[in-house]
């Protein structure tokens, strides 16, 4: 397998390829071309060629890619043919946001616990989840065999907290706390910071 | 100027060590390594060093940086001395987090009008901010001198949102709607989207 040799910043492009791809079979369309899909997200054509070249070929020269097929290969390759279940750790603003979030349907995942430490909001329901007290994540997590976990707590708790799920078997963690998070080989952690963002949007402006 | 040259990967990692030396100068650290810095943010050390030096020499070899100043200039490069004042448009679950967000504090932004076109959301408060028509966007925009915005409305109405901002005034855009927003030379956008983030895990895991 050569897939550990696939630049990081072309795994981080084919998210964005299939939720383009996803939304044009939506609209109706079949075919689509390298162009075609460059000008949708301002990214070169050789970009995106070069891009799904490491995984195979999945278009003809001049008869573009079939956006069906091309969109079953990216859900394979990225994993996400089924559906993952996702423990979220922080039943806050962000965490309620999350939550009610509908853009998670048919993209691979779903949020099947909640998780916080306050007493006031343990019991009650979000989006239909009962909040479980963080103190029971050890125990429930393995019985549930959940290895993806978004964390939502303020950044004093996070690493404790990503500690915690490792324990449990968590292995992918999406943060939302601004604060790097120590995780051992192995585990795998994007974080999301609007601030991490808005810096290098005015770099640029 | 070289700074077209800097590769926008390069970019993209500075507001992650401004994040981590601004946390260890909170925690009373003066200063810091490459080594130090990188075995924090798992960077290699010989990576954090060539992307500083982009900018110029901001450490001595053998006596590291001085984590002062070097938060000085990282504020200077990314712009962020200043606080910029952010427009905000969709106060619904998104809209409502970012606006109670106390991550922007300090950090260089923040929220400084919120706008929704929900008749039953329009006059009510939010952290103190009273939600404003939507359709008032292209007069108090550039009122206000207003440069960036976040965009947190549904993807179906996220590029036309983004064109009204754009025509107000707005050069740069953070956007959660999960859909890929086209924008002219010169406008520039970064996008939140949790499931791309998500799948970006998934790959790995």
């Amino acid at each position: 397998m050569t897939s550990a040799a696939i630049p990081d910043i072309v795994i981080s492009r084919l998210p964005v390829y299939l939720r383009a791809l996803t939304r044009m079979l939506g609209d109706g369309q079949e075919v689509t071309s390298s162009k075609d899909l460059g000008e949708h997200l301002g990214i070169s054509s050789a970009q995106i060629r070069k891009d799904l070249s490491h995984f195979g070929e999945f278009g003809k020269q001049g008869t573009g890619y079939q956006i069906r097929f091309l969109v079953d290969q990216l859900r394979r390759i990225l994993k996400v043919e089924k559906e993952w279940d996702v423990a979220l750790v922080g039943a806050g603003a962000i965490g309620h946001a999350l939550a009610h979030y509908n853009g998670f349907r048919d993209r691979g995942f779903r949020i099947s616990m909640i998780f916080d430490k306050d007493p006031s909001k343990i019991g009650t329901l979000i989006n239909g989840f009962e909040v479980q007290n963080v103190s029971r994540l050890s125990d429930v997590i393995p019985q549930r065999g959940i290895t993806l976990a978004m964390l939502a707590v303020p950044a004093e708790a996070a690493q404790a907290v990503a500690n915690e799920l490792i324990k449990a078997g968590v292995r992918g963690i999406l943060s939302y706390a601004p604060i790097n998070i120590s995780v051992p080989e192995g585990i795998h952690v994007q974080q999301i910071d609007p601030v991490v963002h808005l810096q290098r949007i005015t770099y640029y402006v």
